[in-house]
């Protein structure tokens, strides 16, 4: 079973908890945006709060009504991916995808987050080979780049073709290279205090439920 | 005496520590541009850092040569103002004039921050009746003033002729009412981790220097 099947699985368990009349945050990334073909496809008439300009683009196109988060200031549940899920806690990193700061207002604005992800996504610790994306303001970006070294991360400014990477919101992602993340908690605090990030990767305690699929099925995981 | 002729006094003290050749932020507001005047005329030569699009535009027409904080990631000095400096810990309140963001980052990649005030912002304990600005992410921004709410604060989005009030960065200010604070660092540490918030109006432990000028002369404090 390859990798596109796996997301298309949990994409398609997660989906069934989207009734009509729901006000539903539309996650980015390749998982989601299969969540929002299927269901464009299945029918269910929501209103979505898209999290990315891509995400927009493509559930405007298969005839989605569309809020911005400021028309929809409170949601029922929002439909994502992520780049890493920590089996005992839920909590999550994200990022990868360049839409973290979007992704995480609508995940706080939301009643319910519900995480779809393939098997090789659930770790039992976060951090080691995947990478924190860290969104922070593009002016001075050296300087908050020096912050985050002192703090004992190691940064590197994403780019894309040479250029910083720039994401909708106009900043920039600073990749942090860590250890295993122990405490993820006192990191995003740590992190928080920095002047020049505006938010971390990490998603503590957002995730309301997990769905896994993996060779022999679907897993669903709650806190 | 009056208000002006105070700011006058104080910023004339802060430049008597600017020398020839240092990098120095140059702040935002009355008292820091009546000290970049001071400056252009009694010509140190220096590299400015402004802090604002307004500083920048009248450093400029000063002849003040100028660089941007990723050109010169690390500063000698800043000068700037403040809206309140607490007198035990010369932890200071900043924002009104909606420059924050940047003047934290500058603050923070500089040796030593030189504050400039007239004997009105000196108080005994911060907040009471002037609000703390708080510079927060455009999108999304009723959903992020909703959890400022559930913090305890009272927030309000900071408004010009009816539209949002938009800083150099492309944010929103949201000024929140609050008693007069306690306990600054743990403040700083609920706002920091609240999503949509970028940077707070407390400048902790950043001041070096603080200079009050009131009717009786020039009085320098040091933490």
């Amino acid at each position: 079973m390859d990798r596109e099947a796996l997301k298309r699985a949990a994409a398609a368990r997660a989906i069934e908890e989207i009734r009509d009349g729901m006000v539903v945050g539309l996650g980015s990334g390749s998982t989601a945006e299969i969540a929002v073909e299927l269901l464009a496809a299945r029918g269910p008439r929501i209103v979505g709060v898209p999290t990315s300009q891509r995400t927009a683009g493509l559930a405007r196109s298969l005839g989605i009504a569309l809020a911005s988060l400021d028309d929809q200031p409170e949601l029922d549940l929002v439909i994502d991916g992520a780049d890493q899920v920590e089996r005992g806690t839920l909590n999550l990193v994200k990022g990868l995808g360049g839409a973290l700061l979007r992704e995480k207002l609508v995940a706080s604005a939301a009643h319910r987050m519900i995480v779809m992800v393939d098997d090789s996504k659930l770790v039992e610790r976060l951090g080691g080979h995947t990478p924190l994306p860290v969104e922070i303001v593009a002016y001075g970006w050296r300087s908050t780049l020096r912050r985050l070294e002192r703090a004992g991360l190691r940064p590197t400014l994403r780019r894309t073709a040479g250029d910083p990477f720039v994401t909708d919101g106009g900043n920039y992602i600073a990749d942090c290279m860590l250890e295993v993340v122990g405490d993820a908690a006192g990191l995003e605090r740590e992190l928080s205090a920095i002047v020049g990030i505006i938010e971390t990767g990490l998603f503590l305690g957002l995730a309301s439920r997990v769905i896994v699929a993996g060779p022999h099925g679907v897993e669903i995981i709650e806190p």
